[in-house]
């Protein structure tokens, strides 16, 4: 059995000015790895003829399934269903399910009258199979070419999914025999890239040459990734199973979770388990920590909710913190994030809290305490932890390392307090 | 004058897989295009040696600037150091200063003992120019082939960036005649993307060639985006502000801004104008709106703080919903929302205050409120305004866009406190 490649397309001058940050191509990637299909290339043109011809002709010599995202919107900047036509020959005809169904997407949902642009996006290659886009105005379309497909879709990402989900992965589930494609992921924090590396070096050197080990360090903490691809499902997973069970133990010490889940869901699984709940007070963060919590389906069953004191003002009044311990410790302080976790664990009577203070840049550093110093607080019923942290990045990035800092404080309380 | 071009590759089975989103290239493209040079090309391929080579052999025909980032770090799976040094002839010798500064590294910021690992990523092609990376253990590269240059870089997105301002892009203005490429964006709000299209396509008729013109739509808001590329800076400023000027006035009564600029940001500046201060009081968006007010730099000016109601008892306890309000008319309610942004306002002591209250879905719908349904409402100290939507997405896309229309109906409120 042949490994299918697919390879991505993504169609509009705004990825090339870097007005738009491409996520359309790294789910398209995760929908086909799960099913066996790996993605071998992907590639990025403008609005420009030429360029997406070129990437048409050079994709379809590299995969057997070529999947194009964006540049079919209704206005004038869009040029690549004509191109489409041209290049698989036929002419544009009118489609009449998807323009009925159109006209009834601005009659009953946008009540408002339909443009002629709108009439026109019913319009497809006559030499194309339609994939229905029940979310848009922008149908899918399926073209055959020497035994590969092309496959072009609308660049809005909800669209692209539903079209991806309703018409694309069927299709390739029906059409190609695929192999199976695993992927197992551990997730460790505390410990670098280099020394996990040094750590699990016989068992790295062990793993057969169709099975991956894959380093992936983000925000302080290290993903361990394993794939593997093989024709038999079980010999494939109980391979895998016996890599990874042996990974896992090595790594113990450092393990937050043993598969590939964001920090906040592994929070969040800890306190439905127990039955628990969380609330948070921020300052610098203004809510992240809260939203990334609530983030997740369910989380109503353990958040609360959160008092963001971005202000002195608002720590005085609504958490507590004495104005004695702003003026003589500073708002970014043991002193201040303590009493703010108590006093919003009190409040929103919750049985954990967790609060950060910290100054993110560019302004506000001084001498004692330069930008990137950051106090985080976590409370149960019985204590107050701190931990305190110098960050070297930029706003943004401090405040998203605030954040896993908080969390994983958050978690390692949590896992604590169960094994007692 | 020749257009010179770049291309970007980025390296990495995490790309493929679709673990990560890659951010490194809009960010990328965004500087380039500043200094003039064109993105022309964006490929991503895995940690594969035929696939980076032909990579490298196909983007040099199609480009003068390669950048590649990723596929440096200190562990196994990190194949392209070796291969470029092969690609660009030459051999692997140790880089003294970059030692010198991974030793550094170690004993005085991450105050643990190197790995042989770390000791290995001073080695570099002797071939290179190597470009001091001070943000991290891999250095930067880079190799000169037939007039084009090819710099590689680590994919660690804050290494990459320090890298590209430290030595790439002086490199670049020092090194090439680039024209000028400018950019100017309206953004709109309440206007769907083929109607603003009717609504000016006189003006796009008539904007000349070098001059384009993008629809850029993203959660109901649309940029307008003229591009325009030219030798003499001055001209090409003037004939940009002609046609920039004609749009801008065309689409007034939909204009939320004439520059490219995030909501939360023109909200920012309206309040920093006036001197007045927003708070936030938030269910189903968990502190995102305050996270997002408060992440543009100087925000404490007008920022206070929220309080996140995620639980109906926090709606009660910290922002006085009465019981009965909750009981009669649900938490997702005018009502509701207009007690949460009253109070909020009131307990932050603030000038304004925005207030959301929706069922973000999966789960949580009734026939009476379905997933999707959200109420917002702003507040000042005059009134209290409500506004409700019914959204059609999934979770994550319900709260972003439930964001969206609570800054712009709090923008609203202040543009029209202002005009009196």
């Amino acid at each position: 059995m042949n490994q299918i490649y697919a390879s991505i397309i993504t169609i509009g001058d705004e990825l090339l000015i870097g007005q738009v940050i491409d996520t359309n191509s790294a789910w398209i990637a995760q929908q086909l790895n799960k099913t066996g299909i790996a993605v071998k290339h992907r590639v990025a043109v403008g609005d420009n003829k030429e360029d997406i011809v070129l990437a048409l002709d050079e994709e379809q010599k590299l995969a057997d399934i070529i999947l194009i995202t964006g540049g079919l919107g209704p206005t004038a900047d869009d040029i690549t269903k004509p191109l489409l036509c041209e290049y698989f020959g036929g002419t544009l005809v009118l489609h009449q399910p998807t323009l009925d169904f159109i006209i009834d997407l601005f009659e009953k949902k946008f009540k408002r009258p339909m443009s002629e642009r709108n009439h026109k996006q019913a319009e497809v290659p006559d030499t194309c199979t339609v994939l229905m886009n029940e979310r848009g105005t922008a149908p899918g379309m399926l073209f055959k070419k020497d035994n590969k497909i092309f496959v072009a879709m609308p660049g809005v990402p909800h669209e692209m999914k539903w079209i991806m989900e309703a018409h694309v992965l069927p299709y390739i589930s029906k059409h190609y025999q695929t192999g199976f494609v695993e992927h197992k992921t551990l997730l460790t924090a505390g410990i670098g890239e280099s020394f996990l590396a040094d750590k699990i070096k016989d068992i790295e050197d062990s793993i057969p040459s169709h099975i991956k080990l894959a380093y992936l360090p983000n925000f302080g903490m290290v993903r361990l990734r394993l794939t593997a691809y093989g024709t038999d499902k079980q010999v494939l997973l109980n391979e895998l199973n016996q890599y990874f069970n042996q990974l896992k133990d090595r790594v113990a010490e450092f393990l937050v979770a043993d598969e590939d889940i964001a920090l906040e869901a592994v929070v969040g699984n800890l306190l439905k388990e127990s039955n628990q709940t969380v609330s948070t007070a921020e300052s610098c963060t203004g809510g992240l920590i809260g939203h990334l919590i609530s983030s997740i389906p369910g989380a109503s069953a353990y958040f609360k909710g959160s008092i963001v004191s971005y202000s002195n003002e608002v720590k005085t009044n609504l958490l507590d913190v004495p104005k004695d311990t702003l003026y003589s410790f500073g708002a970014v302080s043991e002193q201040t994030v303590s009493q703010m976790a108590a006093s919003v664990r009190e409040k929103l009577n919750t049985d954990y809290a967790v609060a950060v203070s910290g100054i993110m840049g560019p302004e506000g550093g001084t001498v004692d305490k330069p930008v990137g110093t950051v106090w985080i607080a976590v409370a149960d019923d019985k204590k107050v932890k701190t931990i305190q942290f110098n960050l070297p990045f930029d706003r943004q990035r401090n405040v998203q390392q605030t954040v896993i800092n908080a969390l994983n404080f958050l978690r390692k309380l949590i896992v604590e307090n169960k094994c007692g």
